[in-house]
């Protein structure tokens, strides 16, 4: 049996019992954004770590250096924002073929001091070595926060509003965009979602500030795309969620392009993954007051897409039908 | 200019103002094992990380699945045991090709939990991703060390008499053993280097019991041969070092079989590398006490292979006449 015979969440499930073996009681290790370990009485440290490889994750002529140093730590930074912490360390593993020049190399350096300053987190140490002919990017990122404030997948309730905290696609037109190489030169439109693809900026400010309210129940960031992220919630918190078609969020630009080039701007959104924004589930009763407080401190809505409900299904409507989508989540060990 | 025209060593020292930027004044980056952060009063937090490549830091067919889980985890442990720490937590990142038989994880993470139970080091998450081709695993590592007890790279002082933990040289012969092919099944000698080779023990006891010496200075972990080890005590502490070539310690078993292949014993003890055993500098008036204890509490000596010297070249002795080496050690991206 191969590794694409039972895909990644069988990889996590099989593997998964090494990884809770010895685990402290006080400890939370895979399930969620970050493993989550008791620093003092109060506080608690947030460990996260991504990999990037070249032709999976990106392709060198599709970003440039300084977008990819950017990306690499923002992709870790979003995490820490999904469980409400702030970053205090980064630590990068990069693997390199010989031939990288030295120019490539600085310009990547620069982008991720850009964000490693924006954000305080100070890159403190890591691996550098020989890669066959990929590049390959792991950073991990500490951070923390109170713990009685961390946010986690596996609290969403019934009844709770399912919301997002910025539009949702613009990283997966993007994509388009480079895939299907699209000039973006002369199109603001397209240049706003290639930076949103290739530049993507973690919601650190956005996760601390709602992590300051009890009614906030659970929160993750949308890397996968909600179609896959909201699962994620289902399955930690077991319950169900129904998602309102209409409702997802659309950037003005991703509305046009989408027109222009044919694309289906919904299952973009819902499935292109990347958008480093946070989904986060709220008690019904307080969303319409931290609704309204996120927007005069953000100046966008804090949009609402569904609906939390009793185990079952993910299902999703559209003028009040129940319709299906084609494609699913991003599974990186299964083609769709 | 390429990568490959400034060293890993070049591209350490490009890179390095990245790494201090907003560094911490109380935090120790780049330029040891272990990354160290403050925990609270009395303790510090320890962060190493190491990638390992398909083709570059192992073949799939010279290390079985539960070697190459065992020694993930090893290489990094082997860094908190430099410093005198105790293991806490592991966070893996893993990039597999599709086509990995499954039974081949499943013996992946046996090795993994080996270990990882052996060494109290619960796994507590990570990342799974597609990669093209190779087998990459990242494993990040955090420790914790009474903050006074640390040993670092940079405070070996003249006169310290240099010692290692261990053997030189089985681990560079297990790879000879793989690289040329040897058969190893019948040859208890051959077993015995490339179990070195492929299983490392992290001396994680020895290094949290020397650490408890103020007497011992410097220390570091055996990774890249002693050629190349030795010289980051120099750099870092700013000191020379002469090391005496008929005391570096050489197995039986690495010495037969030098002999019978015609490899240059002392040669591989020094450059080979991967001997994950530690390498420290203590001063010469408490060294033989220290000794003496070692060999008691670990049945084997503390091998004393040279002294530290005011700032200068490495230079190698044997018979009292200053010699030289041929070979450096190893730099991942030039070749030798």
């Amino acid at each position: 049996m191969k590794l694409s015979d039972i895909g990644e969440f069988g990889l996590i499930h099989r593997i998964a019992p090494h990884f809770l073996q010895n685990q402290p009681d006080d400890v939370r290790g895979i399930g969620d954004d970050c493993a989550v370990l008791p620093l003092n009485e109060t506080e608690s440290q947030l460990i996260t770590t991504d990999m990037l490889i070249e032709d999976i994750h990106f392709l060198r002529d599709g970003i440039t250096a300084r977008q990819l140093g950017y990306k690499s730590l923002a992709v870790n930074l979003s995490d820490i924002a999904a469980m409400g912490g702030s970053p205090t360390a980064a630590f990068l593993s990069f693997g390199l073929p010989e031939d990288i020049p030295v120019e490539w190399l600085d310009d990547f350096f620069a982008g991720l001091a850009e964000l490693s300053q924006k954000s305080c987190t100070p890159l403190l140490g890591g691996d550098t070595t020989k890669s066959m002919d990929r590049i390959i990017i792991n950073i991990a990122v500490l951070g923390r926060a109170r713990s009685d404030r961390i946010k986690y997948r596996s609290t969403a309730q019934i009844g709770d509003v399912i919301c997002v905290t910025d539009f949702l696609g613009d990283s997966g037109g993007g994509l388009n965009i480079i895939l299907q190489d699209i000039n973006a030169e002369m199109n603001p439109n397209a240049r706003q979602l290639v930076q949103a693809h290739c530049q993507p900026d973690p919601q650190l400010q956005e996760g601390a500030w709602l992590a300051t309210y009890d009614a906030v129940h659970a929160m993750l960031d949308v890397s996968d795309g909600i179609e896959s992220d909201i699962r994620r919630i289902m399955e930690e918190s077991r319950v169900g969620a129904r998602i309102n078609v209409d409702d997802i969020p659309i950037s003005t630009a991703l509305r046009s392009l989408a027109e222009q080039f044919g694309w289906n701007a919904i299952e973009i959104a819902a499935t292109g993954g990347e958008d480093y924004c946070l989904l986060c589930t709220i008690c019904p009763r307080d969303f319409p007051v931290i609704a309204r407080h996120f927007e005069k401190k953000f100046a966008r809505p804090l949009f609402k897409i569904g609906i939390i409900e009793k185990e079952g299904a993910l299902a999703y409507y559209q003028n009040s039908t129940l319709i299906h989508f084609a494609r699913h989540g991003w599974d990186h060990f299964r083609m769709k």
